[in-house]
């Protein structure tokens, strides 16, 4: 299989597209009309066999995830995905391999219409880079510099399933199916982004773990915050694994592709009713504080350094 | 060295900024304003170590290559170049090789203010990918479709330099050092693409050879070519190479990004006359004919078809 027919497989998969579509795959460069008016947002992420995915991953799941984990930084800023384009990198041209990787990333690119414009394809090592763009109106777009004293910290979803469905398949344990589809098939909260864009004062992904995204907003935001631990939401088989590593797995483990708000308090009602609303639903987790830092507050009000919480070591 | 030095070293490096970077490195994404009016211009290519670039190739010519790459596509759409994402998988972060890596690009990005502004830096086997964005008035973009017969074919500068320098490498050769420059450090043909944005009917850039990318034109414009072989414009080492393969070099060789242009004969002269004041300088090398495939044509107006050339058995 030459590039030429790669190519010509990408082209013929059946890709959601965009009005704003001048010029797609198939020239030197795509051409493209942002809506009048709007800014632009360009993100990039990279995924490496064995280092961001298991070797074994499915090739759906693989091309699923590696346009997901660019619209979930798009829904970080509050973003409209429109288009993406694809960077291949691999060491073999399986066609088998590519129509899977191609319908599990026509899978992520569906609900938003998610229009694959360009890319280039070569041989190498398994690295597959996917950048997306997005619009947003002039000024709304949601910074990590923006917390306040005094904003609640609110997260989406459940915290930690894709860490625990991680530690499950390094143990050779068995993996709960939902959180093996946490892990391999995150939901990117686009819809929520929208939404609160006009409500919250920062936001951010959880791409490495709640706690070192959560540190990105606070050391760009120059403020400290408080964590309850207890309201940390968790997900039925979280709660059914009763695993003893569940505050770790919920402060430290990535791939959650959660947002993580800061919300002014006279805005925390509309923003939890919008995160219920688009299906997600938000937990109130903590309060920005003036001082940096982290503390862990336990369900008597104790309040804890982050550095001395076992389990912790590592950071 | 942590992914987030690894960062700061990326954001403190000297690159030039553009006044329509909204936002740039330091967020879940860039957020970026387009010149009101104008379409984007969207590119991406990875250079993979030992498949596009010798594996000792200094870190400051790779920097340089990836971007100027993406440049020399932007510059096949006749686009102003404005922003760049880079994503960078790297086997080990050695701070002296991200210093020299970020010089050369750098040095790329200078001639057009090019403002990097965002990208991704993970571990791995070295991939290099770059993605470019630029901006081309509404219907002015020079697309791969236009060619028409009795449109003249045009190449700029001089044709097969990258590929003998390339030769010389692999057969242990004295390398010449005009002829490394242009594999290592390849001009995108930017101004030359803006200058004639109005004037040809069809651009691409010449990366894989020039063979092949006439013919992704020619298929996409549904004509064919003769070409002057006797025309090809030679640089002076290439000439006093005396190589016997010099024809071989020329129709074949890649990483040339001079840029391949099919101009109306009304045009011609000046076409010719702003390709000699941006430098580059500009060759007719053939003709579009209406019949589809490739000729090639002697001094003595002898057509031979392409597939019969010596030379040529692995197309």
């Amino acid at each position: 299989m030459s590039e030429f027919d790669l190519i010509q497989q990408i082209r013929s998969a059946s890709l959601p597209s965009q009005p704003g579509t001048v010029l797609g795959i198939g020239d030197d460069a795509a051409v493209l009309r942002p809506p009048p008016g709007y800014d632009l947002v360009s993100c990039v992420d990279t995924l490496v066999a064995g280092v961001h995915y298991p070797g074994n991953t499915a090739a759906a799941d693989i091309g699923y995830k590696s346009l997901a984990v660019n619209l979930s930084d798009l829904a970080a800023m509050g973003a409209q995905p429109l288009w993406a384009t694809l960077a291949l990198t691999l060491d073999s041209h399986d066609p088998a391999w590519i129509r899977d990787f191609l319908t599990g990333f026509a899978a992520a690119a569906q609900p938003f219409d998610v229009d694959l414009v360009g890319g280039d394809t070569t041989q190498g090592p398994q690295v597959i880079t996917v950048q997306a763009m997005g619009a947003v109106p002039p000024g709304e777009a949601l910074c990590r510099t923006g917390a306040q004293a005094g904003d609640r910290v609110v997260v989406t979803g459940t915290i930690g399933d894709a860490a625990l469905a991680l530690h499950q398949l390094q143990c050779g344990e068995p993996v709960d199916e939902y959180l093996l589809g946490r892990l391999n098939r995150p939901s990117a909260r686009v819809s929520a982004g929208l939404q609160v864009r006009n409500l919250v004062t920062s936001a951010i992904d959880i791409s490495d773990g709640f706690v070192q995204d959560l540190k990105h907003v606070l050391k760009a935001s120059n403020v400290g915050a408080k964590v309850q631990m207890d309201a940390m939401p968790a997900s039925e088989p979280m709660i059914r694994a009763a695993a003893i590593n569940q505050q770790h797995l919920q402060l430290t483990g990535g791939d959650d592709y959660e947002l993580c708000l800061t919300v002014p308090q006279n805005h925390i009602d509309e923003v939890l009713t919008r995160l219920d609303a688009v299906g997600c639903g938000g937990q109130v987790v903590g309060e920005i504080l003036a001082q940096p830092g982290i503390c862990i507050e336990s369900s008597t009000g104790e309040l804890t350094e982050l550095g001395s919480l076992a389990g912790y070591e590592h950071f």
